[in-house]
């Protein structure tokens, strides 16, 4: 195989391009994504990989016979909407070419590449779908019943790709083949473009989560409603997402951002009746993240007080800061030429797959820094020097 | 005929229902739309009306032979999203209603209804679009390119509802067949309840407009960007909404609304990278409404500033105070047992018509005071009374 990490994602840059928001925007189960899904197959088959699809909907290529305890790589082909071209599609064509680089070299030992489905949550509302199915770490009933916008639920959707809904859930045995996870991946911040190296082994995951607040209130007409009259929600939602920053910024290390706010009905000359919000706090302490949520719902209540509507806050999501595997992260540290060791902001399979299998993280420089948006980059060099980390890694864990 | 207002409007209840937002949601040009335009086009025909649909899309139904001059009344079939199920359809059931009273009584006179598209601006953005295409009060080039949230052009759905969009534009001829204009629409505000009154006659046409305010940040991940690494549009966004109260509560009888707002692109995890907002402001004084619209514009250009986010403001329409005929005004109000006279700060293709014609307005009693929203209520004896007014109404102009 001749193929590059750059010439694999040249191949794949037309699939699921947004004119609208810029970028791409490859939600789990789209044309898309589907389209990115059959390219990693048709990859795979071509390097003579066993190909399987999981009882989760997430794809296995295997070299060296499928079986218990192998070195698994991989990642995601899904975005955000309008979000950059590697988050994920780079530790899938990186792992590819590490595939092939092991093969040249005559590596024999068992290892796969896994593509979980839904890492995003931009279609479904959460996160890491795929790893946590696998797990056991969410209900399938719940994961089922779930909605995208169009009311669609990820049964259905599930079982238009393919996957029947039915047997969704922890699945052990799969779970068993993997002995160690490296997921390879973008930067998502400007780490390695100040330290000027091209890649770093992860030390942890923040902790983060999703909340869903929603404010009621009355909807009505904009021009004959007085405005001592009205119950607004669109006004605490704004109140709220300004407090929002103003808490966020007060707790060091902290982030807390509202990306996504949708009113009802949503007319020029309408008052809302009623405004939904997401709410995404990270902070490395869970204790932290637990108590800034708690003091943005208390806001929450009081604004709605203030406007004459009610809130209401759901938890739709929650990961606990992880910590990867301290003798592992060192390990491959050193077998890639003492690279630093980063944490990260964002969440990934890797971090609900640690709970269960000894897991890393590897990552490549991102000369802009920008995630989640069309500006995230990866220069042609470090990506190659991704896929050749990613192959050093898995020869240091099989033993060769 | 042995149509009611009620039997009429019950006739047309399950069209374009909205189960996500309740209500209706009747987009001009839509199928719910389209199903109404044909539903009033039957009824229409079953009375022997001669039907034409002009070349802004505008249908009209005359008895007593097309002409000049004629007493034409009307309203119009599209809704907001989410709103209730009389604002537009009352004024057009009421005139099919009134119309056969006038048979029965055998006036002869020339009278005409008239049915308008795209009176809300809930698709294209721009209210009253038929009378000011009517009129030339706007420009049909501009018409032609607006968009729906889907990117369809208003000529793309103009044409493919059956007008060719080539022919939009000032109508002279069919203007100069309306010699008086009287729309009869439900109260949208609490005006007739609180009097205890059926019926009014319009004063007033609050002046109001739509701007649109853009604010434009940095797309990031939400999870590795730092807080004061933020350029967060949604944040500029908030302030200036909690500023839109304030500035609008200030000021005496001003009406200033956000009901609307887009986020892109709009994820949870993803710092937006632009919120486009819209906003309507309305106040009996045009140069208030100015003064305020110029207030607001400086805080969006100091709250994009603080957040190092950029601000634009676009004026979508403007539609200055109508005062509406006071003759006729006093004239109807007097045939009409002496119906009260109330203002309104909803627009209406009435006030486009004003600057043309001698043009009146009646109000129905709404007991809720609502909408916009499905809330909206008119009980079923005032609707009979405000068909009844209305030939009332049409008989004096006709001179019987």
């Amino acid at each position: 195989m001749t193929d590059t990490v750059a010439s694999l994602m040249a191949e794949i840059a037309d699939l699921g391009t947004d004119p609208r928001r810029g970028g791409y925007s490859r939600p789990v189960y789209s044309t898309a994504e589907l389209d990115l899904r059959a390219w990693f197959v048709a990859h795979a088959e071509r390097r003579g990989l066993d190909v399987e699809t999981d009882r989760n909907g997430i794809l296995w290529a295997w070299a060296g016979g499928v079986g218990e305890g192998a070195i698994v790589t991989g990642s995601h082909l899904d975005s955000v909407p309008g979000g950059g071209a590697y988050d994920g599609p780079l530790g899938v064509a990186s792992a590819l070419v590490a595939f092939d680089r092991l093969a040249e070299s005559g590596v024999t030992g068992r290892r796969a590449i896994a593509v979980f489905p839904e890492e995003e949550g931009s279609r479904f509302g959460l996160a890491c779908l795929g790893s946590r199915l696998l797990t056991g770490a969410i209900d399938a009933d719940r994961v089922r019943a779930l909605t995208d916008a169009d009311g669609i639920t990820f049964a259905e959707a599930s079982r238009a790709a393919g996957v029947a809904p039915d047997h969704l859930g922890a699945d052990p045995e799969a779970l068993a083949r993997i002995g160690t996870f490296i997921e390879l991946h973008v930067e998502q911040g400007r780490g390695l473009a100040d330290l000027e190296r091209p890649i770093a082994v992860a030390s942890s995951i923040l902790g983060h989560g999703r909340w869903r607040i929603s404010f009621t209130g009355e909807g009505n007409h904009a021009g004959t409603t007085l405005m001592g009259d009205r119950r607004d929600p669109m006004v605490a939602a704004a109140v709220l997402i300004a407090e929002v920053q103003r808490l966020g910024r007060r707790v060091p290390d902290a982030r807390a951002t509202v990306g996504r706010l949708v009113p009802t009905p949503g007319g020029t000359n309408v008052i809302a009746s009623r405004v939904d919000l997401w709410l995404d706090v990270r902070h490395p302490d869970d204790v932290v993240t637990r108590y800034l949520v708690d003091e943005i719902t208390a806001v929450a209540a009081a604004v709605a007080r203030d406007q004459g509507c009610a809130s209401a806050m759901t938890e739709e999501s929650f990961s606990a800061t992880v910590a990867f595997d301290p003798g592992l992260r060192d390990r491959l540290a050193g077998a890639l030429d003492d690279a630093p060791v980063l944490g990260t902001g964002a969440g990934h399979d890797a971090g609900v797959l640690k709970e269960h299998v000894s897991t890393a993280m590897l990552f490549v420089r991102n000369p802009t820094g920008v995630s989640h948006a069309p500006g995230e980059a990866v220069e042609d060099g470090d990506a190659e020097a991704g896929a050749r980390a990613l192959a050093t890694s898995i020869a240091e864990l099989i033993g060769v």
